[in-house]
């Protein structure tokens, strides 16, 4: 039997429509990666009774309850003084909490207040959970056998707890048989094409391997998961299911576990010893921020233009006036021009660009909103695809920039 | 009082992470919008008893239950016998809707089949919910004052039902009193200090207008929610509360409403006629991607250099190599030159500029991981300012953006 969570979210914003509460989504999808089976999220009010009835019921049905939000310095804050008198304990100094407070503020060349000391208050008998990104350190409570964690509604501190200190204990606490996950991540091709790919291979998968798919933007990720008593006869039992599915989709696949898309990318520069430069119109820096985001990237990107007006097209990039007056800067012999140019400006081996109407204006009967050219040169090719993406701006941009990626990447498999 | 709903999402998808559920966050706001309280959100697995608690629990509790998914044409939809189940009434073919989705398909030219029919039996005494986007109708089933609505789980289609049918219907049976919001934007102040300065003003709110803190990135917003009987007052009376507290945080206040930094920026810079360029070193890009993911930012964004290489904050932003070799990248007159330049560059109004050790390597005892330099230059003047922000390079990326993007709104106020 898996261990059963619950996720209790605290705020009157999420109620309200104000807020997404993305945290029990970026939660459930960790627990259940250690088997661990979330049977129910529930959202309540910044009201004491509301959230002392929700302790109550979680408490009958799970066995780990985790609770968002509720922990920053301010008054409208409840959870704390809520948990307290749902274990019927007092509210005391956490030493160790306010060590904490006290060296990041000092760090950080703040001034640390009344309000500041005061989240290092806890419940007795809590233990703290260290926030490296934050100044509201977690609490830890147990009793009969129910684990209550609570963390601070910040997504990225509670991301950082999450991974940091309250995954690896609770897996250590609850996962008794073996679990082996590992994912297949493709790219270019849509989530229906690749079931029908993998449908006989996925009819013969062995009852104790369950396959799921996993779309994200201009990605599929397949995540195959074997449970059993013998890890190295789980992930040999996985790695002879993934050599059989291969061939059906190799030309897609970037990549098998834990890496993303922009990681990938990187790996294969490093590896290759080449180095990558880009011309972003329509983008406007997400492409360079996404090949950023990864540590040590510097290594193999020089930098980037974001080219917005057509003036800079011309300054910067050397494109033809003519052809951007004639042909419009959404067009495959102008992106050409960006890629092949923006190589030469940061003497790179690779130059990529993108030019489209990300919308909601400038969309017009020819290129309607969405239209997008990218191109890729080396120096030994060059090549140009023109999309037609979606109605909706940042969508049109986070799609743009992830199939210029993934252009990059299968050049660099030599598989395009 | 406000009549008051709760909102039960029915999915396994959703529990497992797979899912993210922004359908109780799109009917939260709109209740809101009509003074119905959303006092609990639940999200149950595809199990029987586990939704027959839900409806249980949110039947003590609240005045309409809104439940989203579990209507689609096939077998793991459990949402309608398990609604009649709990009401204690037999299943039967609904005629109106039979009529509804009948002519639904011969409008589409396809043919009804068993499993199309079954979509328009629906449990006894109950009233089908017209889905004008899809083919399974909706339920509203009402007893001793409690209004269960049933609707399927596309959000399209849900919010077709919304809008057309159950929005108006609660609304004219509903709606008493008015409640009126609204938001107080600030940047450049943590929470701690905003509440320590507000600490007088707040105890001293008349109790009829609530507030409450809603710290994002480097942002805290300050919600205002005023309840009562008539609008044009509760308008006036929280105009008059941000009238007093103003003062007290006028500096930090980028906008009232429903704006973000990034589009109150290119609001001010459209106002004033003033265009901007970015040099961006350690956020990759990332500040011209929020600027650019505001519509319409073309009018006032030229581009940017992503300049992550020595050479080319020499080469195309000329920094002097004195200084970047002495002083290295970060530091003061590194960014105050790439301010300078790039405004020349792309010929702007404003440059901004930041290099910085985003991390997680590149720290050294004077520059740890999170320093990062930030410099604004207008012709007029050029300031620049070091941040020790976090040790994670995500945030310190997204940290750094909305830092830059506070120190150009309010040198656009002019209260810098």
């Amino acid at each position: 039997m898996s261990a059963t969570a619950e996720i209790i979210t605290i705020g009157d914003e999420i109620l309200y429509g104000q807020t997404l509460d993305t945290n029990s989504h970026w939660i459930s999808g960790e627990l259940d990666q250690i088997d661990i089976k979330v049977i129910r999220k529930t959202t309540v009010p910044d009201l004491e009774d509301q959230i002392l009835s929700a302790f109550e019921e979680a408490e009958k049905r799970a066995d780990i309850i985790l609770i968002t939000g509720g922990l920053g310095p301010t008054n409208d804050d409840l959870t704390k003084p809520t948990l307290a008198k749902y274990f019927s304990v007092e509210l005391e100094m956490n030493q160790a909490a306010l060590a904490e407070i006290t060296e990041r503020y000092e760090r950080a060349g703040w001034e640390l207040n009344e309000l500041n000391r005061g989240q290092a208050i806890q419940p007795i008998g809590s233990t703290k959970i260290t926030n490296d990104l934050g100044t509201a350190p977690g609490i830890w409570l147990e009793r009969n056998n129910t684990i209550f964690i609570s963390m601070p509604g910040v997504p990225f501190e509670m991301k950082g707890m999450m991974e940091k200190e309250i995954l690896p204990k609770l897996k250590s606490r609850f996962v008794k048989g073996k679990i082996y996950h590992k994912i297949i991540r493709t790219g270019g091709i849509p989530e229906s094409k690749l079931a029908e790919k993998l449908q006989d291979w996925e009819g013969n998968l062995p009852s104790h391997i369950k396959l799921a798919y996993l779309p994200t933007l201009a990605q599929v990720k397949l995540r195959l998961t074997a449970t059993g008593s013998d890890m190295v006869q789980l992930e040999n039992d996985v790695e002879e299911q993934i050599s059989l599915c291969m061939p059906l989709i190799e030309k897609y696949v970037y990549a098998t576990g834990n890496i993303e898309l922009e990681e990938r990318v990187g790996q294969l520069l490093r590896e290759q010893n080449k180095t990558i430069a880009c011309a972003e119109s329509c983008t406007g820096g997400y492409l360079s921020h996404l090949i950023t985001s990864v540590p040590g990237s510097s290594d193999y990107f020089q930098g980037s233009y974001v080219a917005y007006s057509y003036d800079i097209k011309e300054k910067a990039l050397q494109v033809d006036h003519e052809i951007l007056e004639t042909l419009g800067a959404v067009s495959e012999e102008v992106v050409i021009q960006m890629a092949e140019n923006i190589r030469k400006v940061f003497d790179t081996t690779i130059g990529v660009s993108l030019s489209g109407i990300a919308g909601p204006g400038g969309g017009t009967e020819d290129k309607p909103v969405g239209t997008v050219w990218i191109a890729y040169s080396d120096g030994e090719k060059t090549e140009a695809k023109k999309f037609v993406f979606a109605k909706d701006r940042k969508l049109n941009i986070q799609l743009s920039a992830m199939v210029a990626l993934n252009m990059v990447r299968s050049n660099l498999m030599r598989i395009s």
